[in-house]
């Protein structure tokens, strides 16, 4: 017998290095805006000062993390900067980091009830809680033929949700005996990539992925959506999907769910909604608009990982029939059977998504919802909503602007009036100088910068700044 | 303008309640033997004491905490305890918690190499380092025309390596026109649940996946392999991908890979090599045998969330020809492009996983290769091999067991002489005890128990203990 390997960081020394890690991470917040936001590092940059070999022996601890701040931080995106405006954000808000330590340090596995009880039921509470939180509807919740459940990302809720819809046409017949190229999806021109990527996986092709096309807002056509439908029926296809978008990544637009979901009653087609990042808007009673029609839908995700300040990964994910999806994704080996999943009392979230393990990350939402309470959540979601509308009139009142689409909660979708090649100018000097950090997208074709206002350290004098930085990067650029 | 919130946890805030949850962690760690290893909760208890509703206010983060202790603990199985001996392990060591935590307190996104490059650069150079490790073969590095890439699970690993051989073997067809109902997927008997679930999601249907027997061994038989290959291909179908497993779930059976590279080769399917739980043993060059004939595998994949003390989620997947799980599922819409991607210098590994965001989790992997070493990996690795090795010898020597398969690497599978009641007996008493956790399975139609070594809190004490617990349980239980 060997002796006992003493490599093993015991507690006491667990101690001292988390200290470490925590004050590292307090500091970075402190002086989180003296880092250029977008890192400056060139391709290869980074490999370049790391070792070519791994160490035969241990180092210190001390050594890793000053390894951290010399060769890893040059090579950082300040997501968590108060002057991060680009895409849409991906919060790591202080109880949420230390709730998703707690689920490092318990280090449980989800994958059964049984693995850990808590993990399963704190899930399905929070789910809960978030039907309420939003506004969703109660057949949503657990308590219904529905439920929750979290998903890594909206990738994957949307994966489950075309898996699920697939099955359902065919009476689980994908499942058991394969594609047979049959199957149609529809979503809007202005759908999120992640659906594409479904559609492929799930074997549909992307020749039977109808894409929708929009109205002057970016809202898909739900005129259009019903013509193709027909005519896909009429070619002996079969219609089954469609994803209707709260907030397309591009511009925020809505699509008229309503409409969309009348149709899909009408030609029995399953509705996913993707709100990944709209949908925390619904936290306030006045801007739960956005979600009308949402009663008529299958399936909804959004991510309290982007605007509900819980870091990531954590995709909320609801379906109005849980059997289908379970029906769907289950899979029960001998070795995963025990007695509490055979008398059929609880839920076993691995037949809810695609991997089978997971994480036990209901505590980030649980820690998140608690620290802020409801009214927190709300009072920052309309504080980002006012600074917009703010940045939003003066970006309508400079004469060389012109907005490209309507701004829509947090986001601003803007161009100078010169056009494409005049506007990545300004973005690119912007990010390249370092003090703050947007993105673009194209609407109609045309280069568009977009705005968005949703990270929890962002304060009114950030946007100010950014705004007088917008401004003076323009001027410079005319002259 | 509202005035700006103050619910956000400051830098100060954070860095008190951050040293309570490191403290609380430590002390888990510390006092972790006197709970119960698998929760003693029935169904519903958890969620009876949680408030139905979300709270309005805002919570002092101590009454949190003080219900993490009151409501959650009962409800957690001690997947770090000592006396953990199920499933497969998944290892939080100390290193690996705290690199977590610093990933979640950077909160990059690593969907692209321009939203963090250090994120992608370091994950890069982290999968060559493994391949380094493990004695893997070259041509899964970055510097040949493969490469590696951390996934969440084995299981979404296996679906991308499913999804790449359904695309190789269709020029990209099932991604463009749909599922035809005619591939062909291999795999044995004893094989994870998950090469089903990818199937189904993949759409070839389960009745398209053939399930090979195995021998006496539990591996995969390669001349009923060939058999069926033939047999398919003689029936117009499309035979394109194999699975072997280097290590059961069930018995850490190993496949014949050599002769299943052999058969994969010449019939040209896409060979994928499932290693979640075993692959951590090639750390030693002694135990490199399990992956005899790696060097004919199109991808493969293993878990260090599982033995390699990297806490979940954290498999490491490589393919020997990137291009081919790039283009399978690459998008590339609007809002993502930017000159780093453009211009090609980059990898952005958006396009080698199912999801759009990722995590930094290479940074879990870095430290706790830097703080354990190459050789302290090694030495717990042989440790735990070691003591399985006496744990067999125990078995083996106590006339009222018998194994069920030859013991392997680090699991011991037996089973008491009298039957599958009396096994199940044992196993539910020793279970509901509480000082100890042991799962089972079934091999050959018999309920077996598995006992399996691999936490890194595990000493030669806790298996002898559970060894006189597994003695007097059975003697009890004979009286």
């Amino acid at each position: 017998m060997s002796d006992t390997p003493n490599f093993h960081m015991t507690p006491k020394e667990f101690r001292r290095h988390g200290y470490a890690m925590i004050d590292w991470i307090a500091d970075y917040y402190e002086r989180i805006e003296s880092y250029p936001v977008l890192s400056q590092a060139t391709p290869g940059d980074i490999r370049a000062s790391l070792p070519e070999n791994p160490p035969e022996e241990g180092e210190p601890f001390e050594a890793i993390m000053a390894d951290v701040d010399r060769l890893i931080m040059p090579g950082i995106t300040h997501w968590q900067s108060p002057d991060f405006f680009g895409f849409f954000p991906a919060n790591a808000s202080g109880p949420s980091v230390l709730g998703d330590l707690l689920s490092s340090g318990l280090g449980v596995q989800g994958m059964l009830w049984a693995t850990s009880p808590a993990c399963t039921e704190l899930e399905t509470h929070m789910c809960d809680w978030i039907v309420d939180l939003l506004g969703l509807p109660t057949h949503f919740k657990s308590t219904s033929d529905g439920g929750g459940v979290i998903q890594d990302s909206a990738s994957n809720a949307t994966l489950c949700a075309v898996l699920s819809a697939r099955e359902q046409a065919t009476n689980y017949g994908v499942n058991r005996d394969g594609g047979n190229g049959k199957l149609v999806a529809y979503t809007s021109s202005q759908a999120h990539s992640s659906i594409e990527k479904a559609i492929k996986i799930a074997g549909f092709g992307t020749r039977q992925l109808r894409v929708i096309p929009v109205d002057d807002h970016f809202a898909m056509r739900p005129d259009v959506l019903e013509k193709q439908i027909r005519e896909d029926l009429a070619a002996g296809l079969t219609p089954c999907f469609v994803c209707a978008t709260v907030g397309t990544t591009s511009s925020l637009a809505i699509d008229p769910v309503p409409e969309i979901g009348r149709l899909c009653r009408q030609y029995q087609l399953w509705l996913h909604i993707d709100a990944a990042h709209a949908g925390t808007a619904a936290l306030c009673p006045e801007l739960r608009g956005i979600h009308d029609g949402i009663d008529l839908a299958d399936s909804y995700c959004f991510d309290p990982h982007k605007w509900m300040f819980t870091n990531f990964d954590c995709d909320c994910f609801f379906v109005r029939d849980r059997s289908i999806l379970i029906n769907t994704l289950s899979i029960l080996p001998e070795y995963l059977k025990n007695e509490a999943t055979t008398s059929g009392a609880v839920i076993d979230y691995r037949d809810w998504q695609v991997p089978l393990g997971r994480r036990f990350r209901a505590l980030k939402l649980w820690f998140v919802i608690r620290h802020f309470g409801t009214e927190g959540l709300r009072k920052y979601v309309r504080y980002h909503v006012a600074l917009t509308r703010k940045f939003s009139d003066w970006v309508g009142s400079d004469g060389r602007f012109e907005f490209v689409a309507p701004p829509m909660l947090n986001l601003v979708c803007f161009r100078h009036i010169d056009g494409d090649k005049r506007t990545q100018e300004i973005m690119d000097r912007l990010n390249a100088d370092g003090h703050m950090y947007l993105t673009h997208t194209k609407l109609n074709g045309r280069f568009t910068l977009r705005f968005c206002i949703g990270q929890v350290r962002t304060e009114e004098k950030h946007v100010v700044q950014a705004w007088e930085r917008i401004q003076e990067t323009t001027s410079k650029l005319e002259n």
